[in-house]
């Protein structure tokens, strides 16, 4: 029991400790009226091909930036660069999710003035990332559908402390055996205010509704006074 | 740097303890010529579907028990014991690993005697669980190849550390841009000795190379003498 109460203080002190700087970092990106968001998903959910995909539909509207986590490679910035964004890779180096401190650290890199929508795409993992406030306005989440509809029920710390759910490979609906249905159902038991989006990065399928969500969230986080 | 240093040398702790107690679990499987296995894959890459495949065919020729670790649910538990093989489930209640001391406990939960193979289901995550020894004679991934072909490189430690790789959802793979030559690729040139199984869990296909290798193996376990 001492051990269990120990390992229980550390990580409380680590938390304790990242929460402090996700508020500077909060403070950052309101300062500069910025909206940031820390997309969070399985290895392989597609949360870098959501970003590929949205990328060249919000343009029109917004200046986005992007901040990679991955624990290894630069692969992920590399494919965001195509599209003429500014982007940062954090490689963690075998940490399982990005911290504020990570973030912070890069923050500096961006010309702020110039940026409406900062993307923080986080390790793959759906577990430990939820834990750690990156000073975000909040969180996505990207869950492929193949994955199965028994995962919110499974993983559900992330669906109560998300804002959206991006329900990804919807082509491949028919050819798995998720159940839409329940998937939907446990999600909203779970939050019953979450947006759920329905879409397919392979053909397109419902990235408008997405995007349009989205850039709304960065006008209204624009134009916000307190 | 104080507190990253402080971090890193509680992680090593963590770690060490963690190990002392994976080395008594490994003497308990070896004395009782159980072959002890570690699957970890992510969220949604089929683990507790494979292990389902993989029971009926195990049976004939082989005793099995099973451990299932979840962050919450007894889903994976109650999907197994189906199958009439004793199956305990371990709760981690929030941690995204299972570790050496959680197994221990469930331990004298099973008959020993009667058993050849104990299959240890990790939580769902591609990360963490690589750093946690459990006393297993080795581990094995569970890979969907719809999380994409870059999934080895991103995530290396897992595949250094693993004896086995089965690929999973080959049936989709036409449906998905997955590269499996440069998955494979990848694969081998994390661990040239790896083993890798192309199984669709959903037809059926390369399940039999997988189950006559794990049996092959949990026979060689059992005829080792030290």
């Amino acid at each position: 029991m001492e051990s269990n109460r120990r390992e229980i203080e550390v990580m409380a002190n680590l938390l304790g400790s990242n929460d402090l700087q996700a508020d500077v970092n909060r403070t950052h990106f309101r300062k500069n009226n910025c909206l940031a968001i820390n997309v969070i998903g399985s290895p392989g959910s597609g949360k870098t091909t959501l970003l590929e995909k949205t990328l060249p539909l919000l343009s029109a509207e917004l200046h986005v930036g992007v901040i990679e986590g991955d624990i290894f490679t630069n692969k992920d910035a590399d494919r965001i660069a195509v599209y003429k964004v500014p982007v940062i890779q954090i490689n963690t180096g075998g940490a399982c999710h990005l911290d504020s401190k990570m973030v912070s650290k890069v923050l500096p890199e961006f010309d702020w003035k110039a940026l409406d929508l900062m993307v923080i795409e986080n390790v793959g993992n759906l577990v430990c990332p939820a834990d750690f406030d990156l000073g975000e306005a909040f969180k996505v989440i990207v869950l492929s559908i193949v994955e199965g509809d028994d995962k919110p029920s499974k993983y559900p710390v992330i669906f109560r402390n998300a804002q959206a759910v991006v329900l990804n490979k919807m082509d491949l609906e028919g050819l798995t055996d998720v159940n839409m249905d329940h998937m939907k159902r446990d999600i909203r038991q779970i939050n019953p205010d979450i947006q759920i989006f329905e879409v397919s990065c392979r053909n397109g399928n419902g990235l408008t509704e997405w995007v349009n969500w989205l850039t709304q969230k960065a006008k209204d986080f624009k134009e916000f006074k307190e």
